[in-house]
């Protein structure tokens, strides 16, 4: 679904989005994009992430990388601008834009890919080689709309995970939101008993200089992250105060097998960590038969999600009568099983074949 | 003070006693060791960080590389069997094995290094190349001692630091300990939430890989470090904790200021966080009299960690009388004023002069 021919308009060409231009125009975009900021529109022209500064009315995609406080009015604006396009965003949190914007063109994305280097100059398509970009189809997801995103999130390396909003939100909060206010935590308790023990940081080693790395990025995007996200970091939060507590008084009481316990499971779990499923190797092509009506294309895609299935590649066939469609995805071959059985029980008509 | 001719005895041949043996050897040390596994001790005779397994009672040096919880026997037993040489050992808590052990040949030391490798397979010299290594001199310990470990670790690469041992146990509860715990609990909260989102371990991006990298070491350690260091590993788990608590607030009531300038002051310390100093090229020899008496090694050395000098190297010339010495350091020529100063406050006489 991407591919010479393509167009696309960059809502905001800070760093997310110019690393998008530059990635786009290297498989074959043309890319038009404004900026707020006239400077950061010129900066993006000059790195090459965009082939002019403006705006295209015909691009079939526009992508919005504005501030999150300002994404919903951004996303609003461009639907308007541009009647056939569908519309991604990249902000951090899913259900509040997934709410407020009721368009089907529109599909929530959250690419989780970053750089501790602010603004143009660290614009790099290659940030996005794979990273997992979350997209949050809704019950209202133009099934069109979803497969040219989701194409272009492709197209960059990224591996596409698809999720109901809140449930992106709740899992962010947990693997990414918690983890930033903790380091800093740990980082500004040191820093701050160091004022008494000037050789305390010297003392910090690898594993200490890893735990607080995130900790070096800049703090302007956390006011919004926490405020759009704040019932969800609160609860894990929670969690995570409980289970230190837990800790302290297994340590306090010396309570041995206790500690085993815990730091064993920890250990497993981390060992588990699934680094990225690399593939291309044994891809099958599946279609799934589907009524052209909402909720299908979600339906389809966070089932994917949940089994674990990563979809390579969707395109959607519609029927010439209308009422019903064939999604088809590329996906690996293990996963493609456990996702057809999947969507059997969901009622859904199944085929898998082989790729060319 | 290190060098050709010099003979070290391991006690305890696994993963850091191995390391230890191939860097010494490497630098010219007769390294003789056992281990109370007689598999461990071949297995270090094979990788060639012995030279022969057993015991060797003229050995210079002693070093006790065993489990902390039979760190204190073994150290006495080394004491009793080398009756000239100096004993060091490597645990990770220094306060309790420094009361124990009251000969002044003994002096506490902890290599800041390791790996997530467990035994004589993941042994490597350069694992100490630019780490810290802290030594616990007391008002006991003996100059000649201490400076034929201080050599010791400076020829594997490692920066002396030298501390107070309550001092060493309640940073490294800061550093090392808690933020071990820290991230075990956030890995195993995210495994726990993973039960009912699979998708969630797949969105943890390198963030939260770095945080929790830690968790993936074994857990066999950790009991006897917790034991040892409870007090100080409570303690900075309640100031965890209640700072934890102070950022839910900020979230809950969404203080754009507070959370702005939490953050911002993790930035700062994280970016000013010390990597190693690197030296050689403008280093100073600094002669410091002082007398033959209890505390006077330990007051120098500790002073030089406390304004951030690093001792290179260090040797004692005793006088003829024997009442009076002078401590030969070289240390890095800016950190070398600080610490003159400094000692001088101690009323310490010090001249500083070229290297060679």
């Amino acid at each position: 679904m991407t591919g010479p021919g393509r167009q696309a308009q960059l809502i905001g060409t800070g760093l997310i989005g110019a690393s998008i231009g530059l990635g786009l125009r290297h498989v074959g975009w043309t890319v038009t994009g404004r900026d707020l900021d006239e400077a950061t529109g010129e900066a993006a022209l000059a790195v090459g992430a965009i082939d002019r500064i403006g705006r295209n009315p015909d691009a079939d995609l526009v992508i919005v990388s504005v501030p999150s406080g300002s994404a919903v009015q951004a996303v609003e604006e461009a639907l308007r601008e541009h009647p056939r396009a569908a519309v991604t965003d990249v902000a951090s949190v899913k259900a509040s834009i997934t709410e407020a914007v009721e368009a089907p063109r529109f599909v929530g994305g959250h690419p989780m890919a970053g750089s501790e280097q602010d603004g143009v100059a660290g614009a790099d398509p290659s940030m996005f080689l794979g990273a997992v970009w979350v997209l949050t189809p809704s019950d209202r997801t133009d099934p069109d709309a979803f497969a040219l995103v989701h194409g272009m999130v492709t197209s960059l390396g990224a591996d596409v995970v698809s999720l109901p909003a809140p449930e992106h939100d709740l899992m962010v909060a947990m693997v990414s939101h918690v983890p930033h206010l903790t380091a800093a935590t740990l980082m500004s308790l040191a820093s701050r008993r160091s004022e008494d023990h000037a050789a305390l940081l010297r003392l910090a080693a690898g594993g200490f200089r890893d735990m607080t790395r995130i900790a070096a990025g800049s703090s302007a995007i956390w006011p919004d992250i926490c405020a759009d996200n704040s019932a969800a970091i609160c609860d894990v939060l929670d969690d995570l105060i409980a289970e230190l507590q837990g800790v302290r008084t297994v340590v306090e009481t010396a309570d041995r097998e206790g500690l085993v316990a815990r730091l064993e499971q920890a250990r497993a779990a981390r060992t588990n960590l699934p680094l990225r499923a690399v593939g291309a190797a044994d891809l099958v092509e599946m279609r799934v038969s589907v009524r052209d009506e909402p909720g299908q294309l979600s339906l389809v895609t966070t089932t994917a999600t949940g089994v674990g299935a990563n979809i390579l590649d969707i395109e959607i066939a519609h029927s010439a009568e209308g009422d019903r469609g064939v999604l088809v995805l590329v996906v690996e071959r293990p996963a493609a099983e456990r996702l057809a059985a999947a969507l059997l029980v969901h009622g859904l008509v199944v085929s898998i074949g082989q790729l060319p």
